[in-house]
């Protein structure tokens, strides 16, 4: 466990990736189950999760980026994308997803399915939207705990534009919405930041005991 | 990783803890250190952390969470709480913090405190305490994690009415909002759903390569 918090004072939020420097197949896919294995509201993951491959693409974001670096530099590109708005379907395809993975009729799981869908459809929509939003932000702790573990860089950001990320990615027409950022790979030997001491609040000052 | 990965298949939303089991002080700590080092937007860390002992309070907030009995059979209670709105103080004092821990001058920083107050206080209030409530998410992924490296049970929570717990823990004078609520422990052995799969989107379904 102390390799935990070794990893996570490790891990910093890298400023100039080295570009040369690649993650393999096999590390991507353990960081993709990490993700995919995030906790969420009732399991809902009302989001999808971009590789941004393409370097067209990736110069085109760059600028909506405050023009960042790490955009282009990082070995592949992460952008997290909210749902807007569940709808019905929504809910029933996941509870069609857990009656298959568990074994179950459908109609075994309706009372939970009714609840779901009163709890959930009546969101007013901006609600909802900040609701879903959250939600990345737990699968990014994932990513980041994970890559962390691996040696894999992140750089965690929210300082982007995300009307133009939309625009860019074709999420509008989708009802998706860039909540995160997260290039990831290997940190440039020169980005002085990473001999940085981590700023955290004292315990005294985060925590309290009630 | 692999570890990460079986961690994270171990791990899953506790519906009934075993109440005679406590968490050590020594994994308590840990798991302090593990939210003390989570990731936040300019590492301001604009939360504070509340782990709720007092068992009168605990049964105060048992009905403010929808009854669920977590609440007060866990090991321990955490409640995450944002501040609603940051102010030039409350940066100054994190930009003193940077100073004093990196052995720098604050006028060194000058034009990074200047830049954050540009970026930070002029924020409508909504969003400024949306965009706070966001980084507590990150924190409890952070814990998710720890915890289930420990074998520690968590149950991560938006199930409760906030404006009950902030009035019960007085949060509302003090300018904090409960965002999430985590009891953690160990789960009860009569708990059917720790046998139960995952149910989670399929990489197919949740990833895509642009």
């Amino acid at each position: 466990m102390s390799t935990f918090i070794e990893n996570q004072n490790w891990r910093y939020a890298t400023k100039k990736f080295d570009a040369t420097k690649k993650i393999s197949d096999e590390n991507i896919a353990l960081l993709k189950k990490a993700i995919q294995s995030a906790a969420s509201s009732y399991g809902l993951q009302p989001y999808k999760v971009f590789f941004i491959e393409n370097p067209e693409v990736r110069a085109q974001l760059q600028p909506a980026a405050w023009g960042q670096s790490q955009i282009v530099d990082a070995s592949h590109l992460i952008v997290f994308a909210s749902i807007n708005k569940l709808n019905e379907a929504y809910i029933d395809a996941f509870v069609q997803n857990m009656a298959t993975t568990r074994n179950l009729q459908v109609a075994d799981l309706e009372g939970y399915a009714t609840f779901m869908k009163g709890a959930i459809l009546n969101m007013p929509e901006d609600k909802m939207a900040t609701w879903t939003a959250k939600q990345t932000y737990i699968a990014l702790g994932n990513l980041l705990a994970a890559a962390a573990e691996l040696k894999i860089d992140v750089t965690p950001m929210e300082g982007f534009e995300p009307e133009k990320f939309n625009e860019i990615l074709g999420f509008n027409e989708r009802g998706l919405h860039a909540t995160l950022v997260a290039p990831i790979g290997y940190r440039h030997a020169e980005d002085a930041l990473q001999f940085a001491a981590k700023v955290r609040k004292s315990e005294e000052e985060l925590f309290e005991t009630i």
